[in-house]
């Protein structure tokens, strides 16, 4: 590291100087002071971990930062929640300069004015991994947070975009002569994921019943959705909607897509909220299956996922 | 690790079951979501990650919990806040057992419990690095959050509590046969500091007009607020507070303390904001030195540290 980090703190400072008004003290006090204003306050941390979510020598630090507030926005936006403030505990390694300091930060400033937060807070340690240990604080009217536990049997069950474009993204040959057009748009989605924070509140207006972020692949996390409910689900294989570079495998069980997956009370609202979604935002919804009576996911269509537990991603496995 | 992330996530989410009224959605969802009501709210993140700012082999994995806390509770506390809601990121090796992380869930929510604030949230990632990346929420009456800039010339400058221990203990032998009385206390006292939750909103009551908590050294961190207020200071070195295991320079320049250092518009002020510190918390403020016009801190008493700038302890540092 080639500068204190004092100098660092400050350089950072300069390229967070947003003048909102609900930020009373932003970066360089012990702590951000902010108005949320009324509401209930929506809260959620994760981390990026160098080795385990990404390789240093693949990822240009831009999108890295950009991705480690994506992937909390996106589970604000699963609340059917606004992001509006960002907090960072960056860990770096010795050999990490000041310049790739400061593309992360940039990429994660990107980010946050995509989603309309501010990134109001950080810390600077030292560390073997390059971790980006992101917080963001998120607000909704009062109630109004929809949670994994509201699936009703009979509900609709639909998932935005396309599932498996960041499994395909890693499967793919490092050398990028043979890659497809498809292939480079699943690169370029695995980078920078999209966070579906006007979608989920689009589908919270349309009368959604539950709803969750899909990072760990939709297998694992419908099944989540469905404990949480207290319900079964199933889903017909041949609905679910698959990126181009990507195969049926890799939609239910590769992760890291960063959709929604969400139950609608009827089929009627899905359709009504598949249009404000196709014209507001140009995203797709897809129906692939329904809640159902009894516990786990049962899939339809395929001998090789009759039930769809245990096919997702677990973080902390071999 | 011998259980799966939701295994685990399930067992902290038991240990955790807060009912508290003002948590609407606890651990286990895509994010938490609380109604911390009127007010300001305070946001503060930091970590502590294993070889930078412990060893796996010398800390009790309860005591390393405990103070992933009390560092970002001592930020709130700085700002005369109150914590209400924490987060926790923790990056886990292979080889830490889910004993173990029950262990540093166990810590962080004595450390909750002790200074009044709900964990509400977390994040399971694996690393090289232990990592606990913790995210503080606080609240504060409006407009009443105490920062770093609000020193005038003339303010009295003021410490809680002694300064040194922690770096007393970083010294110290690992062999314990050794180690004084004072020794010991110092070795329990930076195992798990406390953060001065109730002195910082007892200084506020009495007038402080700038204060951050002492976690890189008095001299850098009073260098800080010196710099952040436009003003600079002097400090009687013989009127520093030394922990009894501890030097001079341990107490200047060691950092990890969590004493609070504020500056108060008069003696009288300092007089009885100590009466009622030490009647309610039974701790004691010292009066080092004042704030003067000019940069910088001017030590008197010592050739050794005419000015202080630089002292203290750079995260970043070689």
């Amino acid at each position: 590291m080639d500068t204190t980090e004092d100098q660092l703190l400050a350089a950072i400072a300069r390229v967070l100087s947003d003048d909102a008004p609900d930020v009373v003290v932003g970066v360089g006090d012990d702590a951000a002071v902010v108005r949320p204003g009324d509401g209930d306050v929506v809260l959620t941390t994760d981390a990026l971990v160098e080795g385990s979510h990404f390789l240093r020598e693949d990822a240009a630090p831009r999108d890295l930062g950009f991705r480690a507030i994506v992937v909390n926005v996106s589970d604000v936006a699963a609340m059917a929640a606004s992001p509006r403030y960002a907090l960072a505990a960056l860990t770096l390694p010795a050999d990490v300069e000041a310049a790739t300091v400061m593309e992360l930060i940039g990429g994660m400033r990107e980010a946050c004015t995509e989603y309309g937060c501010l990134l109001v807070g950080g810390n600077l340690a030292r560390g073997r991994d390059l971790t980006l240990a992101v917080t963001v604080v998120g607000a909704v009217a009062p109630g109004r947070a929809v949670t994994r536990a509201g699936a009703r049997v009979g509900d609709a069950l639909v998932v935005t975009g396309e599932l498996g474009a960041a499994a395909a993204a890693r499967r793919l040959p490092r050398d990028p002569s043979g890659w497809s057009d498809d292939d480079r748009a699943a690169v370029r989605r695995a980078a920078r994921p999209p966070a579906r924070v006007g979608e989920g509140q689009v589908l919270a207006r349309h009368g959604v019943t539950a709803m969750m972020d899909v990072s760990d692949g939709l297998a694992l996390d419908l099944t989540r959705l469905c404990r949480a409910s207290g319900v079964g689900a199933r889903v017909a294989l041949s609905d679910v909607p698959v990126a181009p570079s990507a195969t049926l495998d890799e939609a239910l069980g590769g992760g890291e897509d960063y959709e929604l997956v969400a139950t609608m009370p009827s089929v009627e609202a899905v359709g009504t909220a598949a249009e404000e979604l196709r014209e507001v935002f140009g995203t797709a919804i897809t129906d692939v299956g329904a809640i159902a009576e009894g516990e786990g996911v049962r899939a339809e269509g395929s001998d090789a996922f009759d039930r769809l537990e245990g096919v997702g991603w677990d973080h902390l496995g071999p």
